[in-house]
């Protein structure tokens, strides 16, 4: 039963991760994750509590995945800007759930999980400025805004763009590193 | 009765304009939209034919103002960052359009001014490289993505990050020129 359980919380998820990162919070419909899941809507609410929190279990689950598989190291960050590249090339739903999240979710109640990341980040950027490991000419938070962009540069691109530049991921990969590289030479 | 059809018009896209920065294509209320503007949904269909027309019809006038208010020169990459900052700061709304045009609209059918945007900017990066204006270790695709995310680089935060690191608007522009102006040397 526990084992049940379990499987019908993780297909839940993984519905709701496809159908969040399709349509947003607002055009995500709770019917629609139920059915694919294989299960009823009052499950879901028994689970999660209701749509908004199901998107914050969705949006939790996904910066602890990011958390495992992108290694930051602040004495190399053209080296994490790579893997960063990399793990958004891969997990292209992860970057739209980033940009509805930022968009849709209510700023008034912060996710602890972000709140974590970014603070460990900063605490990371500052020690290694300190130890001599990275330069000092940008702020901490400077830096992590400057890296994140800088790693989602085509990402952030309008679909036309693609349509004059095509896409070339090896390059780009390799312009995204020199260009942290640049930074904090 | 001409001018007054341009004025319902230019209400009907202010009203629109911050319908959909506010709640994106699938969120935006017609019904809204046109009680906003003073006149009433058949109106609204009259002038624009269908949401998507009237999404697509906002987005033109943005680019348009957007091309009039922040001047490029692939000679001065730095300088047009810092243009592009102040333009987003200044403009919010302008940068969720742009964000919501990207997760939302069908990328079925282009957007004539946006393809005429992107190949215009890469021409001129591509001249100014040719004329030794412009170091050419990045190609004009790569710049231009690269210009942008930088430059837009704190509005894509995640809204936690303010948290941790309150906004300080003269210090991010000096840190997006002087990124742009590392890139470029």
């Amino acid at each position: 039963m526990i084992r049940d359980a379990e499987r019908t919380r993780r297909r839940l998820l993984e519905a709701a991760t496809a159908e969040f990162a399709e349509l947003g919070i607002a055009g995500a419909r709770v019917n629609r994750i139920a059915e694919v899941a294989g299960c009823n809507k009052a499950m879901l609410y028994a689970y999660y509590g209701s749509k908004d929190q199901l998107f914050d279990a969705v949006f939790t689950t996904h910066v602890g995945d990011f958390l495992d598989r992108v290694r930051f190291d602040a004495a190399d960050l053209p080296g994490y800007a790579g893997r960063l590249f990399d793990y958004f090339e891969a997990n292209p739903a992860a970057q739209r759930l980033a940009v509805w999240y930022r968009l849709e979710r209510p700023t008034s109640s912060r996710l602890d999980a972000v709140v974590e990341v970014n603070r460990v980040r900063l605490d990371e950027l500052a020690r290694a400025q300190s130890d001599g490991l990275l330069p000092a000419h940008y702020t901490p938070a400077a830096l992590l805004a400057l890296v994140q962009s800088i790693s989602t540069a085509w990402s952030s691109m309008n679909p036309e763009y693609d349509l004059v530049a095509p896409p070339d991921v090896e390059r780009r990969r390799a312009a995204v590193v020199d260009a942290v590289r640049r930074l904090t030479a």
